[in-house]
């Protein structure tokens, strides 16, 4: 079958690909042939124009995605529908046919996460294994008919997956099988993470956004960051908005309060049970939480383990890990790097510490107290209150992360040498 | 534990309840006790107000709902997040712990459906078995913060869960075991859609819309209804719209076309293998889809097996049901109700017979075209094309749908007497 694409006077593009081609290894039992990789591409018309476009041919597709595509011509779409379009954003996702990205690819597409003015692309990873797992969520987000949703592409190479990503979020990571340690879990991942820093430092947009889900996130984002050198190192975050996200729960419910009067919360440290959720700098209404809650006691006994355990409170319920709560905290973790945080608030993140204003040591990513003007960057608050007791505990999450940094030394280019000495299991509960 | 209620002078009321008692069968080994029945209830606040709340003592609760209350005052919040805000409204959905519900709650509360300036309150139906299930959805609920959701109310009796429910979201459904026939399904759903539609009838929203998911949901509606005599028969529905979704991909892969430009596009009749996607009256870029298309052995032979295969085929690359698109196609069946129908375009829905223009038997739930005027409301559209294909297809799916009636004679009161003459399996590949 043959390839058209429709090139519009103004140069915008549109092209919606279907590529197919048989599998080189045996095939299953079950089926005759396999999708191998499929595109869904429509590129964004970069401008209303009154002028028709016009048919010409398109140029090989070059990258081993296939052997033909269908073009489409959506010069009849709806102008009010597509004007006042931005231009489309490419958002790669690893782990795409897990349980959150399944959560989440649906917030993406909706336009819940970038707005309703946001074009945007999927670019789908997987694994060798979920390779048809991935073709059923794209036929799932096709008969999803979301307007916004401009291009779906599956893969299994991030060096392709990534390539011109503005967005990578990176869920996907092994589970910790059975009788395996803490330190065996941090290579096996952390291998996998060196992999797609290489590829995102490789083929991403020079000014890509890492935000890295998969466990243990904080090290994994390190290694990522550590072997993407061209990528500035501000734009590598890992996950701790879930835990703020629990924090202020908790918070909220001690104090009976909705939870929307929770403000300026930080989780600060390691995504793990070392993490600091901060009532020092919390707000209830306005005023501090220890004024409003007025409990010392709960606040250092209880308050950190609510949060920590937390997840596994939900796996026992619910039988399953908190894939929708976490997808949540994902898209709210963008939304922070996209619109601006209100005076006096702040978000959680984990990120580079390199020249941070609170003496914990650099080349690490650490959780803290940011904030954002909305154009996907952000600084970190300088003005927290730092008491003994928020400082002792940073020191501990601290030190677990060099630890932890020290046992993956062989992943990241001219790390010192150093010794593994991880000890302590501190994954949070409900998490593999 | 006490229980306050903080009442505003304007009458507003807030609320955030909390209830725990002891399961009075025996506790599961892995448990000593169980929260039996959970309510998270911030009620809006009628009017802005410059007037402090002021703390009064609350009614009991004396529904079985639980023992105590914990009660918020969120006269703090910040009165540009919440004066626009409508009146919050009342959304019950069955089957909330399963994968489709997992889905739809957090579209819900988001705002994605309902709109951002529309609080809700969710009451969610599961059974025993997952009672703890539920438990855990509603604590992920908490733990996403969304601000517009305002109630989270979990439970297992319809007679409660339904109370003053604005909209019904029957999506919980008997999947069939192994070797029962559709006539035992048949039966063994509309059990319970009778018992639901009951609890509707009681406690429901005089003007509550019900849009029936559960399979087989043409006659689970049908049984629904006609045990809800007090609720207007047009305001239940059964969901077509994911098999109209469906068709509008196909008709756009098969057009090259973009999705977006496929409009008035129904699905005529049973949710089953009798459906009947309508390309006589389909439209692409405006033009009919028979000229676009221009395929008429494709058009006969492969367009309805493609749409109504759909869910099979995924399931096979998925390894489970596509419950993602499902809580989509729920959320869009929402919103032509909600928002005004484009010119020239219709939506599918199965409702009730009663007084259509195609002459179609009444008194059975039959997609058809329709239009709404986005009050809630809808018409089923009266000028579509029938021609000698279409009639013949159509008259296939309610001559199903009269068989399906007969079968469930005994659940409907006052029903004549018929016998249950169903032979076929048309159950569509991939679901229950």
């Amino acid at each position: 079958m043959g390839s058209r694409t429709l090139v519009q006077p103004g140069g915008g593009r549109q092209v919606l690909a279907l590529n197919l081609k048989a599998r080189s290894a045996k095939p299953s039992k079950r089926q005759l042939f396999v999708v191998a990789e499929r595109t869904i591409d429509v590129r964004t018309r970069a401008a209303a124009t009154a002028e028709r476009p016009l048919a010409v041919p398109q140029q090989e597709d070059n990258e081993n995605y296939g052997v033909f595509r269908l073009t489409y011509d959506i010069s009849n779409e709806d102008p009010k529908l597509t004007r006042t379009w931005k231009k489309t954003i490419k958002v790669a996702v690893s782990g795409a046919a897990g349980q959150i990205s399944n959560h989440l690819l649906f917030m993406l597409a909706s336009g819940g996460v970038f707005g309703l003015d946001q074009p945007i692309s999927l670019q789908l990873l997987g694994s060798e294994r979920s390779r048809e797992a991935l073709e059923g969520v794209a036929m799932e987000l096709e008969d999803s008919l979301y307007p916004l949703l401009r291009e779906v592409k599956i893969g299994i190479d991030p060096h392709k997956v990534f390539k011109d990503a503005d967005w990578a979020l990176l869920i996907g990571a092994k589970p910790r099988g059975p009788g395996m340690e803490r330190a065996d879990l941090l290579d096996i991942n952390g291998q996998i993470f060196q992999e797609q820093g290489k590829a995102l430092n490789e083929v991403a947009s020079e000014d890509v956004r890492v935000l890295v889900v998969g466990n243990p996130c904080n090290t994994n984002a390190l290694i990522a960051m550590e072997n993407a050198p061209r990528i500035p190192r501000k734009n590598f975050h890992a996950l701790t908005r879930l835990d703020e996200n629990r924090a202020k729960c908790q918070l909220a419910l001690k104090a009976e309060r909705f939870y929307t009067s929770v403000t300026n919360t930080c989780v600060w440290g390691n995504h793990s049970t070392t993490q600091v959720p901060d009532f020092v700098n919390a707000k209830i209404g306005g005023e501090p939480a220890e004024q409003v809650i007025n409990d010392d006691k709960w606040f250092k006994e209880d308050f950190t383990p609510k949060v920590a355990t937390r997840g596994g409170a939900l796996i026992k319920k619910w039988g399953r890990s908190s894939a929708a709560s976490t997808a949540v905290s994902v898209a709210d973790a963008i939304k922070s790097l996209t619109t601006p945080t209100p005076e006096g608030d702040c978000f959680s993140t984990a990120v580079c510490t390199d020249g941070n204003p609170y003496g914990i040591a650099e080349g690490i990513i650490f959780s803290m107290p940011c904030r954002s003007k909305g154009d996907g960057s952000y600084e970190v608050i300088d003005d927290f209150i730092i008491d003994d007791w928020l400082r002792a505990k940073i020191k501990e999450s601290e030190e677990e992360l060099l630890k932890e940094r020290a046992c993956v030394g062989h992943l990241i280019p001219n790390a010192p040498p150093a010794a593994c000495e991880i000890t302590l299991d501190t994954m949070l509960p409900g998490e593999n």
